[in-house]
């Protein structure tokens, strides 16, 4: 029964796939990059697939053994692909899509040396665009990833006792989240997405500025890795944001919660209440055919009007978005930025994340992860969205 | 003192380079990946670095914003560093250098581009040969990524309880990994190393084949990322391998040890002092000029001689290695493999593992990370090296 739905929803996916294929003129789709794998195949290999644009998907692995069926052919290297294609009648492609936003160079060249092709196209660019809009097999992974990540959160209070750092209840709320299914891994789009597991930040480090992609940095513990926790102790007044990836499946939730040590000061709650109304408002207006951008100037429009523009997503660095997508990777389409293009659709699955920062305090506001419906969105991850007093 | 060190030990690596460099006849190199970055600056940022064959290196910063000193260029894109450069009369590159085997093919042909430069290198090669020889300074960090790896082992069996799974007993090694200083993530070389925070195989999922190039691989908890424990039962009579990253600096140690649930058969008992002696061995004939490819067939001849070749570094599928280089990678160079045709020199840090896989048991060996010095290797994680039995 399992294996029938995985089938169907893979079936569903190459569709999509040739669809996009078809619209840029590609006639050849070649992937071997571990979440093009895992969204074609529902599996990561080393190896690749190709899907020509009219025809059965091939599947090329060199490991693990002991996979079976048809178009399945184990290779040792990928200069085998285009003799075993030619030899069953797979037309070369006119134009290949390899995945260049991905592979290294080296990668890019080898692959496109084994195909020839006269022209070529950008299969990153064609899988994020594809995978932007979610399937119901795939949607049924987040409800799972939401539940258990939202029975997670509710956990955290009990991880605090009185004295801990940042960093000793993050590793607390880690073994929380990996008791509860938590796989660990945690992938992200791009090469400036360092990051493990999520993030906690606690008081004055809510302002330091990191090198990474994310809406918020911290100075983290190592320069080799400047991000999140420190290692500040947790006082009274102290307000800390907990943003922990909820890859409890293979599609990861993305939830923001803030609790208090003891009491905040008034702005701080204000500033909280300011990011509770934003989400309310996107979710009166969201809904298929709302562009992404709009969003965005929505919710920057609330925080200026209420004089929190300079604390807005960030203070020394501010961030320049309010959302993004989500699925096999943290940061997938669209992302709710004013220069977007993209407009919301039935399927999509993103991030909503209004935040501020209050010097001297930490971070305040708001993440739930939402399904884009037909007739607007719908919020995946529910749990208690006032600050809590943890202590 | 720390910040002198630290301005010595980088220009001791950016001598090397420019050796390097001469050596292939480069002119320039341009760098942005986050471990070349780390290298080369002490620091991981959103940005590239450019070192002239001949004069000062250049830091081209994106964010965070903050960071001063000479040649610290604040830029928005890529695009800008040819006119700064050429304003400052830096001549631009014949021959460039950039990171093929690291950077996107998108990201490639954009730097190329910057530069435009008549001929190319590929700086991945470059950076992983430089990186081989550790620096004093790394060599520190190495020693002591290395003593807290070692205590944190000598406290696994207190995460023991009786009835746990494989994962329940990762999950509470993992906790104690943190609180004693793991930073946490984990960087490894190439496209096929998906991991988090190392592997904890038990029983017969020591057999169970994985996409990934590590030496041993384990069913994992999803086909998005089949590696590692699998939720197994601790039983009576399984061996339960523990290989966790040693980063407790950005220098990873990397350390094996086998722990039993009550008593193995004798055929793993044996396999573990055959691992021992090849150990030995290799303490006794490693020193700078040893080929590593006779290191590895010293290691695979004598798993011959005591008739374990079948389940030497595994059994339905085995590792081609025993031995690796480690940094601010757990893959770097060299490799022990038959076809390395490197040979050791002082200044390298490596991690030897001679492990089998006993059917119905589980896996049994050992692992540690040795410097090579003037005259030998000198082992950097120091720990109990018998099989401990935990109930």
């Amino acid at each position: 029964m399992i294996q029938q739905e995985l089938a169907c929803d893979l079936s569903l996916k190459w569709g999509r796939m040739r669809q996009a294929m078809r619209e840029e003129g590609a006639d050849g789709c070649l992937l071997s990059v571990d979440v093009n794998l895992y969204y074609v195949t529902g599996r990561v290999y080393s190896g690749y697939f190709y899907l020509p644009v009219e025809g059965e998907p091939w599947f090329f692995v060199k490991r693990p053994g002991g996979y079976a069926g048809e178009r399945v052919v184990y290779i040792r290297k990928p200069e085998q692909m285009a003799e075993i294609l030619a030899d069953s009648g797979v037309q070369r492609p006119g134009k290949l899509l390899l995945e260049a936003g991905e592979l290294t160079y080296n990668d890019y060249i080898r692959l496109h040396a084994v195909f020839d092709p006269p022209h070529t196209g950008d299969a990153t660019a064609l899988m994020r665009t594809v995978r932007r809009i979610k399937t119901p097999w795939e949607i049924a992974q987040f409800r799972i990833s939401a539940r258990r990540h939202a029975e997670t959160y509710a956990c955290i209070p009990a991880c605090y006792r009185p004295g801990m750092t940042d960093l000793e209840f993050q590793y607390e709320i880690e073994r929380l989240m990996r008791k509860n299914g938590s796989i660990g891994i945690f992938r992200a789009f791009g090469a400036n997405m360092d990051i493990f597991m999520g993030s906690v930040l606690a008081g004055s480090n809510a302002e330091v500025a990191s090198p990474f992609d994310f809406a918020l940095g911290g100075e983290g513990v190592s320069p080799s890795f400047p991000l999140g926790a420190s290692g500040v102790s947790l006082e009274t007044g102290t307000a800390v944001m907990v943003d922990m990836a909820g890859n409890f499946t293979a599609y990861i939730t993305d939830m923001t919660r803030v609790f208090s040590i003891g009491k905040l000061t008034g702005e701080a709650y204000r500033a909280h209440q300011v990011s509770l109304a934003i989400q309310r408002e996107v979710q009166q207006v969201a809904r298929p055919g709302v562009a992404c951008a709009d969003v965005y100037h929505l919710a920057a429009g609330i925080a200026g009007k209420e004089g929190l523009s300079s604390c807005f997503m960030g203070t020394r660095q501010q961030a320049g978005f309010v959302g993004h997508g989500i699925g096999i990777q943290i940061n997938e389409l669209p992302v709710f930025f004013p220069r977007s293009k993209e407009v919301l659709e039935p399927g999509m699955v993103f991030a909503l994340e209004p935040k501020f920062v209050i010097p001297g305090v930490g971070a305040v506001g708001i993440e739930n992860s939402f399904l884009v419906t037909e007739t607007g969105i719908e919020k995946l991850t529910y749990a208690e969205e006032e600050i809590i007093d943890i202590t």
